[in-house]
């Protein structure tokens, strides 16, 4: 899934299911155990929805997802805050940093997001005149740091000092993982109106891939945040 | 796999594998994205030997297991305080507790755990007629234990108040999951001589699960432990 | 504090204070840098409201407190499910439990909890007669089960083992440490009308520390459970 | 305490002391209970190395420190995935960056970290000429940032996107509140040699904040980490 100019959101493998969680649930009363099948039986849509709407959450445990994504270091900034998901990411210390940065349009920058005070600008609206104009700026800053990240690499400047040239708008690489109880809980602050733009593109496209792999959960999940 | 004297232990599902651990590893260095296949090129086996032997563990955190225990109140105690696994257990305010109990045998009480002063008795040496008779006056206890258990349920006592009467030896069953990196740090702790043997047992036959999932993180494993 | 027949719950420290939420709060708009003090500003009062109803939770981990609980083996069993507590409890392998086992009064066995199953019988509504008879018959329980464990503890039975003859309701002793985030969200399940009673009268304990320590945050958390 | 040019690391508060942690693992053992008192009795020493030898590591979770500090971004994007601690840091969505960047100087560049590759550069060694010239293109390039973020903001560009324009050598700051014991694994793998020089100046001045609040577990510390 491509997210954002040059960014994307993988599915690298998902454990688990909607029926898993259940059977996890029917632990506690007995009704689930080894040998009882895992067989829909009437009663589980109700209990999954028991389970959601009581906040029975360590059900939800059992089963997850790990991803691959592609975005801005800003963005990573704000996904690293997460602290119950296991991350594996690309080194700046280890590897130079591809030359690619985060160039949004004209149309993103002047998005009024509502009541979200931080998606507004500080003083008058902008204009499409000054959008535009800002973005070219911007490009030719990216285009400065790079020469000056190169000239460090290629002088012998260590690459974790070099570094310092990049913006953090400069698109990195992780793996995620995480249990399917700390992707909603995800989910729910970075769909959120008041999450930054960015990341919800990243948080709408991870609803996507659960909407595919726990379709009962997913349903109850919109149902409820609506 | 059988355990104890009614025990078991049973994978539900695994997720990642030794693969999947090393493509996350080579995230860091750029070698291993999405696009670069998961094939066993060269040198795999040395960067997984490197992370292991170097404390690098977020990648092991890719992968992992789900299992299903039935054991004594008193191993869950034990695996309780492991606070990084994910527990779905039975619950007696739920429903009574079937009428198992652990009843070790005399061998079991006389093992001589070396410098284990918790595995050895307080006093002189246990002689086997002690063992023996002490096993009986247990059984007796337990039955005496279930007599005031269903006297209470007949009765209408709450079934979380009746179940005052069981013993941190009575059976009870969970589901637990985990990531590789904490199954991991488990059994470091609870394969360990001085683990209680009960729990060791199913310490020991997690693994065995681990083996056969992730043959060459168990490798390196059981060599740096041994 | 006096909890149950035999327990109490003491505070044994706490750190971090309203004023210091809300100043790790202002770090994110700079306001509130080191130098800037901590005077109770206009303005605080609001703040530490926005953030509470705003689920803005990560400044209520600046603070926290470390109590000592002595509380049954069944209560402790609930409590360790909250995984994101420290705890460090008293180990029947190192020392015999002490003989104190949790014996509640008939009243207690026949509180009508409402909606809540689990806290009333299974079958017709208990009596006061079988009540006291049934927690006689619990009270001889309890000692054949004491006359088994040091019959097990005086032949070198390991202490390991002899613990199997001792209840679920036997008193242990604990001390647990968390921040105010994660002690908070522990009270929201075992305030709860659906906890088990023995459970809340220990959350309501820590209710009353976190009133002394944290007078404005526990307004807000009172108003918004109500 | 200064760190780098323009950073610092201030302790806000510490909890609990060496006699704490010793009292927290008295608790397995019934030596330590409330009304024992927490005198130091001979014994104490012994326990604390035994405990720190034997990796029993949570009596070192009943103590705990929180500190601010102001750093580059590049540190705390290192610092933060440390998932055990707690953070609140100043948000650019929310106010202006301040004009300050990480400004190293040539020997910091020149450092030979010995078998560390990540800290030498990638082709020839470097020489003092380069470091400094590349110094003053890193400074122009500081500027040429510092004046499109500012450009962006003047504009009406939201704050959230015009920070785009700042670089990973940006200072920001942030509260950090963690355990005793999530300390020291932080301070593991932060001190360490193959550590970038610039995390290992704060992880330095941690060490230097537990030295004082926490002398007997340092002291165990300094020593298993020689």
């Amino acid at each position: 899934m491509k997210i954002l100019d040059q960014g994307y959101l993988v599915l690298i493998e998902s454990w688990g299911s909607d029926e898993r969680i259940v059977e996890a649930a029917r632990m506690s009363t007995g009704k689930g155990f080894l040998g009882w099948g895992t067989q829909d039986v009437p009663g589980d849509e109700r209990l999954l929805r028991y389970l959601y709407e009581n906040k029975h959450a360590t059900p939800f445990e059992m089963a997850g997802m790990t991803i691959e994504a592609k975005a801005p270091i800003m963005v990573f900034r704000e996904w690293h805050r997460h602290r119950t998901q296991s991350y594996n990411e690309m080194s700046a210390r280890y590897i130079p940093l591809p030359d690619e940065d985060y160039m949004p349009d004209a149309q993103r920058l002047m998005l009024n997001a509502g009541n979200n005070k931080q998606a507004q600008g500080m003083g008058a609206a902008l204009v499409e005149t000054d959008a535009l104009e800002w973005l070219a700026e911007l490009g030719e800053l990216y285009a400065h740091e790079q020469r000056v990240y190169e000239s460090g690499l290629k002088r012998g400047v260590p690459k974790e000092i070099a570094r310092l040239a990049t913006s953090v708008g400069r698109y990195s690489r992780m793996r995620a993982s995480a249990n399917l109880r700390n992707w909603l809980g995800f989910l729910i602050l970075r769909m959120d109106q008041k999450a930054q733009w960015e990341i919800r593109q990243y948080a709408n496209a991870i609803g996507d891939l659960i909407a595919t792999s726990f379709p009962r959960t997913w349903a109850l999940f919109s149902e409820r945040s609506r």
